[in-house]
């Protein structure tokens, strides 16, 4: 077994304690035998599990009391749709800000669905080199809630703080970053994260809802994307992903484990740190993002030279480092290190990126 | 390692060589140097192993060229909502068969959803104890689509043979019963199917669509929830649940190995018969379900005693037979014998109720 650093900005690296453990119960899990695979999701033995994955969540992100969290499918992406069916009867209106693609699908989907919203800022001008600044005023006053991407995936952008929305509950999608560091969830209305980048494999939805926003379900809305429904029913209304749920579970335990997000944090500020300050030093590699605005998660950097970024990319995976290439949409290189990215990897890919600038000279 | 026969409704049993093939591979995929779960669903890994998904799937069914196959998320609970969204259209009203529960909040969910739908049949009367024998004059000429559920898994009952609606499309929710036995694909408009009883873990359901039908989806739907887009992007509109998919291929690849559907009817229906046999030989337990609509993957039983029912559903998980309680709507016995279910399971389940009988006399 040779395993590699995998620089994918999701599905992306599990630590690997997790995935140890997780083989060694595949086929027998404890005394129950059975693997988790297998277990019927109303059995004792898998309501502890999924009880567990909810209570070492909360225990993480010190999730307060008000707040339901909530195990679904279908990604971010049907949260696009979710999120104004479940919310925006409050008022009747929203409001988003667009900082990059996946917010800008947020938008869009809730335009095509009809609703009233409303894009307040944008940086897509910039081609997204940073998040637009926010302030309180920007936001319409009836609004139902505001809508932003809280870690830019592609471009690799993160706002350097909250967002002051004042009343309007703040709605934010986390997928690459949440767990990455500790974060007061009590200024949101709703968190929501894919699992593929900080969490699990790819195939369940974190959602974190303060109590008073179910409410406001549409109520001709897919009952399966109605939170309430789900938060009633502990997630279970139907057959929920209960593997992926255990995989969470026990990255959850791990990072517990290791001291948790304030841990966490310090690691991976170490880590961007020794990608940016490199980056910083030199004049090979560009860093198109703003400084205020980078990314603990994605780092993203060009040559300048679109063969010299392929160059880039293809011997870095002969090396022992995949999945470097920029999203399609944007090129050059991005350098996803979530939590599970160990620090021996950047420094490796530092060195790479050093002994790459020295042998491949700009025409 | 201790492994049970597990007669749990779903999530259920998996054959024990794919669990071990999924546990061997778990931290190294071939050579890729990571696990499933941390590949990217775009690398050449991937797409490798979700293009044999649906090759191997396309194989083991029959499916005809002019059938999409897909990968979806949320379950079968999900393309409740999303059947009459993608369907409807086509003429504006729809017909549905109620045969036990799942039939039955599939139709609750269109009426709730405000469409035109109608219950042309029940058997709620009988508690279930059969399908309905349905006729075409029984279905409105411009019904869009008739809906069936053609496994009752909490009922255990099934149709005797596929339903005769002409030319209007035939949509069956067939998550209990796919791949337990070859299926005229060519006579259905759709079938769709959650994972968790014969195809992988929880958390992804197969929609195999006829392309016509891609033509009718409710303009404002959400987009993840609409067949043609997921069509149209390969089931990767969005990350999928990469993990379960290559879980199902797997399963897909084993069923291939040891001679098909084919094979796997002749031992679905030998597992069946044990169980039908004795339960016809003798009078202490009672099957309630009518002898043409038994299932071959559920076979409910009682002994008319609450207490008894208990006792034996107890006693049976001490003998390493496990979850045979019924579902709770309807109490007594359920042993549901899918494709991984061994004959081995069957033929001591058979013994253990012999004993069973033998040691409780009935008051």
């Amino acid at each position: 077994m040779n395993r590699v650093f995998n620089f994918s900005a999701g599905p992306s690296m599990l630590p690997v304690p997790v995935l140890e453990k997780a083989a060694s119960e595949l086929l027998c899990y404890g005394d129950s035998g059975m693997s988790v695979m297998e277990m019927s999701h109303r059995s004792p033995d898998y309501e502890a599990i999924i009880a567990d994955a909810e209570k070492m969540l909360r225990e993480l992100m010190q999730i307060p009391e008000n707040y339901k969290i909530l195990f679904l499918q279908g990604g971010a992406s049907t949260q696009f749709s979710a999120v104004p069916m479940n919310l925006i009867a409050r008022t009747g209106k929203a409001d988003y800000v667009v900082s990059g693609q996946f917010s800008g699908k947020a938008f869009k989907e809730a335009q095509k669905m009809g609703y009233d919203v409303k894009c307040v800022a944008t940086t897509k001008d910039d081609n997204f080199d940073h998040v637009p600044a926010l302030t309180r005023d920007m936001f319409r006053e009836d609004a139902a809630y505001v809508h932003i991407c809280y870690n830019n995936t592609i471009y690799g952008t993160k706002y350097p703080e909250i967002p002051d929305t004042g009343d309007i509950p703040l709605v934010a999608d986390m997928s690459s970053c949440i767990l990455s560091e500790p974060v007061d969830v009590s200024r949101f209305g709703v968190i929501y994260a894919g699992a593929q980048k900080n969490v699990a494999p790819a195939g369940v939805t974190i959602v974190i809802v303060r109590e008073d926003l179910l409410e406001y379900a549409d109520p001709k809305m897919p009952t399966m994307l109605e939170w309430k429904i789900m938060a009633e029913n502990d997630s279970m209304y139907n057959t929920p992903p209960t593997y992926t749920i255990y995989m969470a579970k026990l990255v959850f335990e791990y990072l517990l484990s290791i001291g948790g997000l304030t841990a966490m944090k310090a690691q991976n500020e170490k880590k961007a740190a020794i990608l940016y300050n490199y980056l910083d030093s030199q004049s090979y590699y560009i860093a198109p993002v703003k400084k205020e605005s980078r990314s603990l998660m994605n780092v993203t950097f060009v040559t300048g030279d679109a063969d010299l970024d392929k160059k880039f990319a293809s011997e870095a995976a002969k090396n022992g480092m995949k999945n470097l290439k920029g999203h399609r949409s944007v090129g050059g290189m991005r350098a996803s290190i979530y939590n599970a990215m160990p620090i021996a990897g950047v420094e490796k890919l530092v060195e790479f990126m050093k002994d790459f600038a020295a042998n491949n000279p700009k025409a």
